[in-house]
């Protein structure tokens, strides 16, 4: 029992400790400058803001890659899920370094989440023909699926 | 394996998708308020304020959600996941047409996480039981919260 | 299946039932203050400063608790949680209280955080370990952390 579920999810858990970690990063920039902010408070309402955005989107991508990783397969759900948390990088040092003028808008990564959420119906239409069709492309599924996620890379 | 837990789990996960397509609905609002921001404020800060209400409450309203799925049955739990959308949606759009004087509360939605609370505690409780004592009502306890979860619905 | 499925989480969702409980109560108190914010804008900007700065951490611990204790054992992990819930309620009361000069910082309950990730790193580790070299350590490492967690209730 122990084993089976952990062989279905553990690349989940991978990406799920990585984001946990660019959390706490996150979270130890917000706190480092609200000890320092007399120096400069719009520093720090500048991260403030950008460590909100991104914590406002934590559970919903949460939420989509296990659902993704647990409806079809996980090993495209866990590259995806690589893929955001960089993107989610990238928003967060570009928030920072910005200029108040011209920050980056309140979404990233929507590309991903989209996939992502795509995987997720994809897997619940399979099980859903798979029950009352008798008919099973799951295999079929994961081998798209595995090659679609590459067409994430593309800039 | 895979058509076993699919099976117990699609309904949350289409709830899921469906909050999830609503979350993303109301960052895209968020956003375009957020970019042309210039002509009123007081339009961007209640979108942005009944955004954030909705999303400090989105965690728990999944972790019941799924316990409550999980532990007992998962139509019931399904059923109160989409009311509670229903309600998430009426209180964005009712924060958003208010004038300031009269913003609708911080909370919403009290009756379905309340009932999806009790849900999950009935759960564990049955389960204790089942675990000591050898007696299963699962099955009874499963008609009723079918039948309860149609008092959802009274206004 | 059922029984088998809620036997491996029912702490962890009993533990998640208090944390939403603990939400409950937050959100009650930034409601109450919400209504007779008239009366001192101060005290309502702090208890919604220390909700919010519950929430934003929220998903991250819920995910790496759920983790651990899906990844290695349920016992040890629903402890931290509990630990974490009652630091957590402590720096909500202690942000309350205090006069603007001097709240606490914005992370809180560091420790039990680490602890969960290392618990979820360990059985990722011995999980792979299982996989290529056929050893399993699951119940030696299982001892030491139900021992090593007895080491967060140090002060």
């Amino acid at each position: 029992m122990y084993a089976k579920v952990v062989e279905n999810i553990y690349l989940l858990v991978i990406v799920t400790l990585i984001s946990v970690l660019q959390n706490a990063f996150f979270a130890l920039k917000v706190e480092k400058e609200c000890n320092n902010q007399n120096v400069k408070t719009s520093v720090f309402e500048r991260v403030a803001c950008a460590n909100r955005n991104c914590m406002d989107a934590y559970p919903t991508f949460l939420a989509v890659m296990w659902c993704a990783g647990l409806c079809l397969s996980q090993a495209p759900a866990a590259f995806a899920g690589i893929l955001y948390l960089i993107v989610r990088q990238k928003y967060f040092v570009g928030y920072m370094g910005q200029t108040s003028q011209s920050t980056p808008g309140y979404l990233f990564g929507k590309r991903m989440l989209f996939f992502l959420f795509l995987m997720c119906v994809v897997g619940i239409f399979n099980y859903l023909l798979t029950r009352y069709y008798g008919s099973d492309y799951k295999e079929y599924v994961e081998t798209i699926t595995g090659a679609a996620s590459a067409l994430l890379l593309l800039p």
